[in-house]
This record gives C-alpha cells, structure tokens and sequence, in this order.
C-alpha cells in the first residue's frame, strides 16, 4: 500500500481519491506537483534551517574579523542569539521590516563572490555536520516521511513535482536530490543575481527574487509554464501558490508538540482560507503515523 | 542513420563522436545541453518571427486607435516598415540603444494586462496564419530540419535539451513542442513581470529578463542547476552560453544565401571566437542537406 506513514482516514483518502481521478482524466505533461519546502517538505522550527546555516557562516566571519561584531546581524550570530533572527522575521510577517533588511544585507554580502560551485560544497559541508538543535537528528533526516512518500506516490502516478519554496534555490539544490529525490531543475527558490566572470557565475549582493507569496504562482509559471494541479504548503506565504493551483489543495498543519511543534503563527490567513474554501489540511498528530524518517 | 539532413564529413562526425564519448562517460543527468532559438533553431531573417508577432499587433492597436500612428514605433508598424525595426536592432549592437528603448516600450505596452492564457492564445492565433515573407512557407515550416534532428539525436542519447533564446519566453513556449518537441518547462527565454489577480498571472509593462549574452548562462544556471555539456548558438548573444558549456559548442553559420540567407552581421565576434578556441562551426551550406522541413 502507498503512503505508509499516512494515517487511514479522510485525508488520506482525498488524496488517494483526487490521484485515481487525475490519472484517467488528466494527461501526463499537466501532472504538475508544487510544493513549499520551509514547514511542508522539512522542519521549519525552532529557527529556518537555512538561518542556521547563515548564521554559522556569520559568526565565521566574526571570528576573521572581530569587528563586525559591533552591528547587527553580526552582534546577534557571534552570541549564538537565534531570537534575534527568529524576532525579525516575525516583525516581518507584522509589517516591520526593519530588522529582516538589516539581516538581508548581512545575508547578502556573506553570500557575495563565490562560484556557484563554491557556495554548493559549503552547503553540502553544512548538511554533513549540522544537527537540529532539539530534534536530536541531523537536518538531512528532518524532512517529514509522510511528504517524501507522497512526492514518490504522485511521480508514480505521472506526475512531475517541484519544490517552490522562500528558501534559497542554492541552499536547498545540493540536498534535495538525497532528502526528496527531486533534481536540481525542479528546485524553484529565492535567489541573489548571478555574474559570469572567467566561465564561471559568481554571486553578487543583488538580490534576484524573494520566492514567497504572489511570486511563487509567478515564477511556477515562468519555470513550468502550466498551471500546477497539486499543491501543498503551510503558512500564509503558500497562499496565492495554493489558489494558482487548478486541482488538490493541501495545507500541513503543525499541531503535534509532542514529535515536532505546535504553531499557527504565519499561517493564521492560510488555516482561514482553508476552512473557508474546502483545502484539504494535513494534521500531523492525526494524518501521520510517523513524522521524521 | 541518425542527422539524416547533415552532410557527411567532420562536422556531422564531431558531433557524433562527442556524444558517443558522453554516453560512455557522463551520467544520464549531467547531459544537459541548451539550444538558442533565433538563427539557431528556426529562420530570424528578415526580420525576428516575434517582431512580426509585434508589429501586426501594434498595426492593430493603430487601427483601433489612430493616433497611435504619430509616435514610434507605431508609425513604422502601421506603415508595415519593418526596415526601422531592424535597423533599431542592428543600432543596438552598435552601441545605440534610442530606437531600440523606444521599440522595448511599444513592446511592452502592447503585451500589458492579459493572462498568460490570453497571451498564448494571441501567440497560437499568429502561428496558425502567419507567413514568411520570402521564404513562401509558414513560420511554423522555418525550423531548421537538421536541428531538429539533432535536438532527437541529442534525446535518444540520454540529453534532456533546453532552448535559451533572448526571444520572449511566452512568445516561444506555444509553438515549441510543435516545432520542436521542446515542452514549455524546457524553455527559458526574455520575459515581462507577471502580477498575480483575481488567480491568474496577468503581463505587466515591467521587463523582467533580457536573456541575451551574460544572463544565458546565469538563467541556465537558475533553471538547470547544472552545467550544460553542449551549446548551440549563432551570435554575439550567444557567446557566454557557449563559453559557460563544458564540452561541444556548435556555432551555426549563415552562408548560404540560395536557401536561406547570408549574413555574419551581429556574429562577427561568436565567428572569431570559434576559430580562435576550436568551437564546432556549422556551415549551412555545407554541413545540411536539407534546411527546412
């Protein structure tokens, strides 16, 4: 039987149900499967795994030059302050943009002059030796079973699927292949502008997209050029990614503090829209048998 | 045989050998190669396809508004002058970019406000009617036979081929897997911002991407996540892609005026590259046997 870890009952059956449909009514090349990353394909909490890895490379930086301690977000990575990062994010999601610009530029300027090549064995050396600060696993085995199944039970079924996340396409393209199976062409994320230099691209402090919100529908488009009929997502900035979608429509609902966490904040709007027009919502304590790997 | 519209001799043979080599040494998905689109896949003599596209829809703008017809570029379009628009692009590569501004506007404007349904429909309406003007063949029949070939040659090899086109993305995608068994995920081209309405993507007058010279390889880059293994292309706007590829680069040549044209306008500097770093030169008139279908 398909999705194992998925617990019997009406979520489970949407899906199964709404696939059975699509494979005798829907030909292949419309197939299309999107996916959020951050919360929906892997754990999001108690900081962006991605935060973590900026804010190591950070504190490396402060550990060459002790100066930059004195500003911000460099103050905050030297102490190990993850609240601070956690703190302008949630400003963030409240209209005050404040401390997310003071971090984008940290964040920008760590990331500059490096080949594409450079930046992915820094982040291939990240996953080998990080951890989740609570979970007691390493990041690689922090992907959510229930969803790796259901990504190989829709390519079994005909369909292509992409990961359309706020997160770096760059930090996220070194290791998707081994979490999820899904190939670097089929990662869509946020994104610096790229300089070609000597046959190489290098990264520059130009921010390209912020892959959240009404640029996800944007950029599936300009990616696939179909609209997708499968999506899943978790938190507000899914949302219009979610009503783009012509199909199924799926929101992982973080209700379980006992195997991974229990939070609404940033899908307060998304928990709204789904109760209001009939999107299927995955319970982890209810819908998952297992959660992690 | 496979390339049945190549001419035997050392061009059809390099190509041949390269990707015998390829299949005996490089995985499945590292063989990545990206095809230009105008000159290198289909005719762009006299004119760009998509200028024609252009310039019998700004003629319908003037007809439906004549006072339109006062300024450029829609004077020229209602005047069927496609002389100007020409020469703006041929001002462009020599370093005057009045005209071309002026055109990119008029561009932009009359790509504004519709879906990205509407607009593919508007595209298909065009192929479905539209002539080449010399060639006395439908756009659609002015692909190049022996690209073509290459393009399933490359496939039945285990390639996966993009088209990387500095001609609009939207533009191309509702004709390539006609034209080219190319699908619309495997396009990448220039592009207008899209703004999320009501659930639908609607054309902005925002340019988002002129995928010409320096941002080919920086767009193969983003959508691929891989390195391409062979390059085609034709012209100076080609050069970065080819120069980014690690493996084949064919330049293909215009020097056949009988069949189709005779130019190296806009190609002087890819022509000098070639010679100068042993790229593979296609010479149309005789390297095909056949040029169009």
């Amino acid at each position: 039987m398909s999705l194992p870890s998925w617990t019997d009952g009406p979520t489970k059956s949407a899906i199964v149900d709404f696939v059975g449909r699509t494979v005798d009514h829907i030909p292949p090349e419309e197939r299309v499967a999107v996916f959020d990353n951050d919360g929906t394909l892997w754990c999001e909490k108690p900081a962006y795994i991605q935060l973590d890895f900026l804010v190591r490379w950070m504190a490396a930086q402060v550990a060459a030059d002790p100066a930059l301690a004195q500003r911000q977000p460099y103050t905050a990575a030297a102490a190990g302050d993850l609240a601070w990062f956690g703190d302008a994010v949630t400003k963030h999601y409240n209209g005050d943009d404040s401390d997310l610009k003071v971090l984008a530029v940290g964040i920008l300027s760590a990331n500059t002059a490096l080949t594409t090549e450079e930046h992915a064995a820094r982040v291939s050396a990240f996953f080998a030796e990080a951890s989740h600060p609570t979970l007691g696993r390493p990041y690689t085995s922090c992907g959510y079973q229930p969803m790796v199944e259901l990504l190989r039970y829709l390519e079994d079924n005909g369909f292509t699927c992409y990961i359309v996340s706020g997160g770096g396409r760059d930090f996220m393209r070194p290791i998707t292949e081994a979490m999820y199976g899904i190939p670097p062409e089929r990662v869509v994320g946020s994104s610096v502008g790229l300089e070609f230099r000597d046959g190489n691209l290098v990264t520059t402090a130009q921010p390209e997209f912020l892959n959240d919100g009404p640029v996800k529908p944007a950029r599936i488009w300009g990616r696939v050029g179909r609209r997708p009929i499968f999506a899943a997502g978790n938190s507000n900035g899914d949302i219009e990614m979610l009503q783009y979608t012509n199909g199924f429509r799926l929101l992982v609902a973080h209700d379980d503090a006992d195997r991974e966490f229990h939070y609404t904040a940033g899908a307060e709007k998304a928990l709204g829209l789904a109760a209001a027009d009939g999107w299927t919502v995955a319970s982890i304590k209810h819908d998952w048998t297992h959660v992690f790997p």
